[in-house]
């Protein structure tokens, strides 16, 4: 299938129209006609090969929504005109442990991520939704819930999941007391999720004019980071914090904001920084990491999102500012997601 | 009651006698008649005011097996000739959640540590079991079953409960496999303690040496981690990881040899290291912390101990040789624990 989207061919250069091929639908596939694709900091990072082995041409884009165009003989999840969502991988191994579980995202072979990744052919790059169409085995697809607006539901598929699936893992509860570290495009995703689930949540910026933005979100507390005395006035106050900040910090001085046996999951990927085991074994506290969400906890959010009335906050952009778009998320200046709307594709 | 100890004055002085008295038993209490002190790495630093903030004099000491030679009128523990254990610590609130849950090592108020520590009072330096005698409250003390040669009981108070809480504590099962990092006081407990357990275990050392030891002590693998190349060809092989190391080394690169979701559990206290969010989201692993053991733990240990035939192994000096073992404890030469026979201090 004819494709157009907007691809990177170096790292230091722009992104710039490109035409390719996505495979005809096989019986398990669904072919996605395109609407909407969020900008993930990932993307970025991964356009400028920022993490390092970046495969180019690279259509970037891991938060996609479109409608069915073609579903294959097989299909059940889908029909012609089912709104569909894609995130951060479109196929696996299937066998292992992980992807049994529909943990995919931890497959012992690799997930095949939905860009800059080889397919299981082992030659074909997969590329992602800056573009008007993508192929996808439905077992990779999701069903986008009505109620949810598409634009607001791309950020779902990947700031979604990766902030609700850590939340659901390790147990988020009514009541339990819980910082959001970081008000980005992942944390206001995990604040809307978290309070939905019943918990208290604080939010930890280095920012003070997001106070506002935070409560409004619906935030209980919010902690401005720049002041020291803050980490020991707030000493063992909370039960979990979820970390979403991309950007070097003292994982100590937050370790000891936890209360006893008290749990910090990191979600965003900021430079090593030193660690004092001190932090850990004075209260026998758990640091740990999630990385995305599998396909079942995916729909599972969704459809959260749907009863609970939660879909991000977004700004909506045509491809051609998405430059622009790169380096205000860069500069944290989006609230909270710029999203593309591929029409602005169909049209250049 | 008048007591002989050894004592240290000051961060660079040695060791020296030293005449204290101990209260006088209350109804609660058991005056213990020391046979055997352990000797831990921990000493040492605080003798020497490595952790910073160490309280002279400071007998040390944390690792007491004796007989009771008195026993208040309310104590049920114990009576007059009772093997006795003494631990790390002696008191607590008595009222937090930690408390009531027999973890008083994590006492929310700060539990009285068994020397270079203030006692309830605020006022009164708790002293260790490097003397003749110690006066403690029963909730604080330990039965020590028959069968376990008392000096070389005397290393479980400390070593053998800081491995098994967290075996215990993060449910280490049959056929786990486990690898222990640092083959020491701490280390040689965790290869007997998980082996009993029934998991399999792997001694990881920097000291190719070790290996006999480590089959010896029931290990059923060994790694020498001198070679860089044994982080990859054991990457995801294990379910737990017991690191008592306490000289800085890369927790990354252990946790890479965790498979998934797999708990890397740090018992030594080595200076901060960086720390990779990605070594933790990629595989969903846990890293985490432990502290001695609480009352609770510390007793089923000993039980555990008496019933699966284990006992640290121990070379038993008179306390006129501690600045030697000192000195040979910090160049980790021992096999596994200096232990001083306090009959010597009787003498002296």
């Amino acid at each position: 299938m004819s494709t157009r989207g907007y691809a990177v061919r170096g790292p230091s250069l722009p992104l710039e129209p490109f035409n390719f091929e996505r495979r005809e639908p096989g019986p398990h596939d669904v072919l996605v006609d395109i609407q909407y694709c969020g900008v993930c900091h990932s993307d970025i990072h991964q356009a400028r090969n920022e993490w390092g082995g970046s495969n180019y041409p690279m259509v970037p884009g891991h938060e996609i929504i479109g409608a069915a165009a073609v579903v294959g003989d097989k299909v059940r999840k889908f029909k012609v005109g089912s709104k569909v969502g894609v995130g951060t991988f479109v196929d696996s191994c299937r066998r292992c442990g992980p992807c049994r579980a529909g943990e995919e995202q931890y497959c012992e072979d690799g997930a095949t991520f939905t860009y800059n990744c080889y397919e299981r052919d082992g030659k074909t790059l997969a590329q992602g939704g800056y573009s008007t169409y993508i192929t996808v085995d439905e077992a990779y697809a999701f069903n986008i819930p009505e109620g949810i607006p598409p634009e607001r539901a791309a950020p779902l598929l990947c700031a979604g999941t990766t902030t609700y699936s850590p939340l659901r893992h390790f147990g988020v509860k009514r009541n339990n007391r819980i910082a959001v570290v970081g008000l980005g495009g992942l944390g206001h995703m995990a604040v809307k999720l978290a309070k939905a689930m019943g918990a208290n949540v604080t939010v930890m910026s280095h920012s003070p004019n997001k106070r506002e933005d935070a409560m409004r979100l619906g935030a209980d507390d919010f902690i401005t980071t720049g002041d020291p005395e803050v980490f020991k006035k707030h000493a063992s106050r909370f039960d979990f914090i979820i970390d979403a900040v991309s950007a070097k910090h003292d994982f100590n001085a937050y370790l000891n904001l936890l209360h006893f046996e008290g749990t910090m999951i990191l979600v965003g990927l900021p430079d090593p920084t030193p660690l004092a085991p001190s932090a850990l074994e004075s209260q026998r506290r758990r640091l740990t990491g999630s990385n995305v969400g599998g396909t079942r906890e995916t729909q599972e959010m969704l459809d959260f999102c749907a009863k609970h009335g939660i879909a991000a906050d977004v700004e909506v952009i045509p491809i051609q500012r998405i430059e622009e778009a790169f380096d205000r998320t860069v500069r944290s200046d989006v609230r909270y997601r710029f999203v593309i709307d591929t029409a602005s594709l169909k049209k250049s």
